[in-house]
């Protein structure tokens, strides 16, 4: 069966990008997006694809679509039309701007997170739907249509920016499904208890 | 050498206790504070001396010496008047109330929280010191007094509180030295690299 999975790299205090992050400021200030991903390339800047970071890129890959917030697809640019060939989903209040026009891939899905993420399901052809996304997360979370959470935690505090996880109107309780620990990341997989 | 080391339990989401704690509602509401530490206990309600958390226990009353933010200290009742059979130092800005006045292993630090550190290093014996608290935590960050950090991380999202860290005026990279995974906790130890 197909599950919605949350993958998001984050710092020990919480947060997942830099202050003031926007379409015209990717990442925030203060380079932290690229500390923060530092555990998933190699000295090189190439995607590392052997022990557990290629464990992780490849659990990443193996997902059958997207859902991500506006906030996240825009910055990002839509990935340039695809997630590595996979549909994306952007859950938004808004109709999308001229920016997604020209890709196919990316639907704007305007009438709530639980419905973004059935569309995505049913595209992802029985396979796993990657979340992305702090705003996205929280709201999926919210609607109960969050599965499981990868989660990356970072050994830093960056001290300041954008977070994870925000005020969530109830508690919820998760069950640590897998630890791997690395020097780079502690890789934490939560299923979502309901 | 002596070390400090902060032993704190967080949720995912980074709280430390619920909304509105203080002396008059220790833990803040909820029963956040007894979620975040049933990973230390029996059913019956007894502290766990077997397995990672018994491990966990065995850390903390190893040190000689504890370091504590009187919000922290108040709220426990500055502990019956020592922690463990060790001595209490209580970083404040303001001299203690009458509630520490009948507590001679309890000393008020009010020039800092370095100070109140290297009180505490002295009185320990050579040992490390047991650093509790949100703001001293943060304090002892700034002030480079810190050396390393114990999180017992809980599969929870409390959704609200009071968070072990907030906003801090640098960031501050760490190095992951241990990792317990257990069903209950994941117990990641940190030192913080300088």
């Amino acid at each position: 069966m197909s599950s919605s999975v949350l993958f998001m790299s984050m710092s020990l205090d919480g947060y997942i990008a830099g202050p003031n992050d926007g379409p015209d400021n990717p990442g925030g200030d203060g380079g932290a997006v690229e500390r923060l991903h530092a555990w998933g390339y190699t000295s090189a800047g190439e995607l590392r694809r052997s022990g557990p970071a290629g464990e992780m890129a490849a659990a990443m890959e193996a997902t059958g679509a997207v859902v991500a917030g506006r906030r996240t697809a825009e910055q990002v640019g839509h990935w340039g039309g695809a997630h590595h060939g996979m549909p994306v989903f952007v859950a938004s209040h808004r109709p999308p701007g001229p920016a997604a026009a020209n890709h196919p891939l990316v639907t704007y899905v305007t009438d709530g997170i639980a419905s973004a993420m059935a569309k995505a399901k049913a595209a992802a052809g029985g396979r796993d739907v990657m979340v992305h996304g702090a705003y996205t997360a929280q709201r999926a979370l919210e609607a109960g249509v969050l599965d499981e959470m990868q989660i990356h935690q970072i050994p830093v505090l960056l001290g300041a920016g954008r977070r994870l996880f925000d005020v969530l109107p109830t508690r919820v309780e998760l069950e640590v499904v897998q630890v791997l620990d690395t020097p780079d990341a502690t890789h934490i997989r939560y299923r979502v208890r309901r």
